[in-house]
């Protein structure tokens, strides 16, 4: 299969370069740039040196493809969609453009109305776990938020099932990539370095498309702490009636039992009991686990994963995977590792 | 007045050091460490290099003294106090063992009977802001943790005012200073770095401290991130009847305007707009800012302070100042440094 | 081909777990600790869930193997060898033991006698640049330090073709996975992060074998700096005749052009212009690049490699595919991560 | 004193209001930001809050003073001067624009004329321990460049002793607060984070300093490491004739053992036994110690500081401090935080 990636100068373009370079059924036709046209990939993404030998090009200047990969910006994307769905039959946006099926929830949270209007509600979220068979179908899917897609696996469960009060809360904490190549001032390394930035108090965007996916109302803060790769929520919830550890690890493994990148962590001993996003770099892993009060009722849920690639473009793999018909973990087989 | 401090070999020791041999009125008689006795305090302390030649002694050499501050480990202190007491007119105890009031919540908290019940109320809490008055008078005091001085100052003015409802969420950020000289294989630098390990998802033993200052119902999480020292918490509460911002703003400052080291840090600009632990390092200053969801109701209150300062060390030197009649903030004026 | 790996519950044995269970020629019969005997492995490395069941074993539990891939403390392996070449055709060697051919080196650079020293000089060192040839039939191989092996593949060219003064200098920077699991105060989160510690201005063990292997009068500082992962070295050396860039360049490109796993580095450009361990983390490369001073005699070389990986067990691995005659990539494919 | 302090707005401008502010005898009559004017200093000084009330203004409303500290831009500085020095009877410059003597160097280190030769030479070089004298009746005073400055105190006493060959190698690590506000790309958190960076292989231009100051032919290379603030040189130097280490404890002693600000940290045990910057943050010590080769020839000279402050700010306040004949360590008391 003939790929493009459109955006494919920024973090996200860097992973999705090297999960599609290394991945036996795709073939990059294209890396877009239009701010480095002609220059070499492996200049703004070194750790692709002695990997390929691909420059970047301009949209016009893509060949024929069978799938694009949107890794453009926010806001702007919206507007390419169509142009790319006559290009390609399967077009893949990790923007935050397609998420939301409201327009109003979009104004609320983006602070203006969207640009295309008539898109909402036309994509198939990019959630294999929950939208597996949609996917296997779907020529426009969206990629969700990084944040929002640690939050959605954690929460689902217990949302699904009927099991927890209508408000949650999400506390997430992310890494420094996720704010992308022109963090400007507050981006700098001398001011952004061993943060605790609570940036987002209330209503971080990610919200919105939380209590879309869940049915829960959700109330959501973000703080930047120290780490370039990562996301990790801390979810709280009530459960309706008291339950022990033993039905909560069931509920989970029956969701998660099969999945390929998700695992329950929620072990008693250990460093690492719960889960933690550094050894997660680079992996598509979401790790999820719990806690349950001594009352039964009260479940912290915690969920991690890499930002920039469970968390955009690892899940866009997996979902091209679905897609196209190929087993799911193709090209997604890194593990991990530790100590990092 | 003479001060010996006892248990002067670990960080906590190490600050006290550094805050009262800079201090003008108190004089260090004596640093107390059974592991280093005969050698010199720059060793394990190497930024007193060159301000002082003091040497570790053991308990018995202890001169004559006015004040002992005890930096003693959770569960050993409690079996000090009395022979403390009995040699120093006042004892300032940095443990946990003298800071709940109820024989149960220790128990709870701890996992075990409290070695010396007998003392539990004894202390006033070395909670400046609350206990003023108190503490001029105080001959025994018991400091609170870090997380839970962080807690309790964010919430305080909510629950004393009664505005809140009864259940409230705490999640705290620590570095890794607060986990002593002897963190074992989880403070190793390879495997404690970059991480967000939710080590107490539920019941974090300053729960029960906050809960006894507040009266609120507290459910506390604590997480240790990527950095040495600070605490910051991201509380949440709701309140009864809606407000604006601005009605929040002068509640805090009539709670805290005139207080020398609780600052109010909620800008609506600016990259730090919220309070962050990174630039308070060295200082007793705890900030302390908060955020209103668009309801009126939902409030996210967030405070941060240096574990080893305000959340210990400085702490007890405010007290140590109100109690002798000095200046509050004497020995205290280092403003701290940005960038960090 | 069955291997064992001894020591594995360390940071290298779990890089060889991983390496290994990835492996598709070969199969992990047996994961040794003596520490751990029944336990899971992916409890100390936790990188692994959801890849393995394996389990540790103790030496006398091992089944019948090909290889041995030992990776115990230095001392302590020299005497395990003939146990292990007893039960395995080949045993590779991750330990100093068996590093140096000269006894006096070794009395010099670790303070004791070497425990055996009728072993010095009969393995292969694991070098596969220069070694190749011999390693294709090796039953005994031992893989250099991780900063000692940075800078030899940036000194070896140099000193190989006699281009270069006697005497060369490097100064290395290294991570602190380096020290493994043990660290003990110095190695402690709150000790170590941040660190710019030069724990070996002169004299550093790896000075013997960069020594040995260059022929060069080598003067080697280390310095542990802010990395989990990682290692880099400065050198500087000095030109019997003044050179120019271009020259450099092709002499670097004949020696590794066509090396898998060694990359040149040496750009005009660029924020990444020489090389860096970070973005090496989990491969087998060693990047080298260099810089000439305006008077084309003095020389900078640069060499980083991820200390666990090309300085240990990817070595390894890359020496048991020579070894076994698969492909010299095999199981070393993964490309790295950036940003991280 | 009345002191204006111009460029105001950066990380040095922070420092230098942070130490003056404090200072007993020093009163800022004006913060000149030309970016910022009539903002408050507090908000790109979040470490100065609640602290002043101060504003930036512009080089036009800046009142009568007696002393102009300019911590403005390379290049740009030497067209102020003369400005400056009319309005005050100080002028204290931290720019690189004085410190060379020569037009030659400047062109050779800086690429371009210098664009006020007739300045060069004329300000006195804001080295303390070796111009105590000058600088007390100073009016222009140069202060180095942090770097330089480290380097120039680990070799000066080595070299005006004529004990050393005419070469050294200074190989300097150092933190991204020197990069200032607006390092770009390069300095984006996600880039920059745990950095190996050789930014500088040869010619740093630090390195025309340190000869100037030292009489020695320097090569100086620089590399970018994981921390915010610290500058540490390791230098290498070889001494014509064998000493033994406590000749050159002696020596150092004998320059250094009277300083207010330079320390002498070479021990023979304990974590710290080398200068290391990190304890160092917000101090204006230099730490300098060594390490002798067992040929009693070859000297490791390490030192470090915190480029801030005896990189920059503290090291202005000092010369201000003797210029103005106040007690040397006045306003710069602060001894350090560990850990840190």
């Amino acid at each position: 299969m003939r790929v493009a990636i459109v955006g494919a100068s920024g973090f996200l373009g860097g992973e999705l370069l090297r999960l599609l370079l290394g991945h036996p059924h795709a073939t990059v036709v294209a890396a877009v740039s239009r701010r480095l046209p002609g220059r070499r990939v492996d200049g703004p993404h070194p750790h692709l040196r002695g990997q390929t030998g691909l420059r970047f090009c301009l949209p016009d200047d893509v060949p024929d493809c069978d799938v694009a990969v949107l890794a453009t910006p926010h806001g702007a994307t919206a507007g390419l969609i169509e142009t790319w769905r006559k290009r390609a039959e399967v077009v893949i946006d990790l923007s935050a453009d397609l998420r939301l099926r409201s327009a109003e929830a979009y104004h609320h949270y983006y602070g203006a109305e969207h640009p295309h209007p008539e898109l909402l509600g036309t994509a198939v979220a990019g959630w294999p776990e929950r939208h597996r068979a949609e996917l296997a179908g779907a020529n426009l899917i969206s990629v969700p938020g990084c944040g929002a897609n640690a939050a959605i696996l954690a929460l689902y469960p217990l949302a699904a099932e009927g099991l927890v009060e209508p408000t949650a809360t999400v506390d997430a904490r992310v890494g420094s990539s996720g704010s992308g190549h022109s963090a400007g001032f507050a981006g700098q390394h001398a001011v952004r370095s061993g943060a605790m930035r609570v940036f987002a108090p209330q209503g971080h965007r990610h919200e919105a498309e939380v209590a879309q996916a869940t049915g829960l109302s959700v109330a959501m803060s973000a703080t930047a702490v120290e780490a370039v790769r990562g996301v990790q929520v801390l979810c709280r919830a009530r459960l309706h009636d008291a339950v022990d550890e033993v039905a909560l690890h069931r509920l989970y493994r029956r969701h998660y039992g099969a999945e390929p990148f998700v695992r329950l962590v929620a072990h008693r001993r250990g460093v690492h009991r719960l889960p933690e996003p550094k050894m997660l770099s680079g992996t598509n892993f979401c790790d999820v686990g719990f806690s349950l009060a001594t009352d039964g009722r009260g479940v912290v849920v915690v969920a991690a994963l890499d930002n920039l690639v469970k968390g955009g473009s690892g899940n866009a793999v997996q979902c091209l995977n679905i897609r196209a018909g190929w087993p799911e973990r193709t090209g997604l087989e890194f593990g991990g590792l530790y100590p990092l």
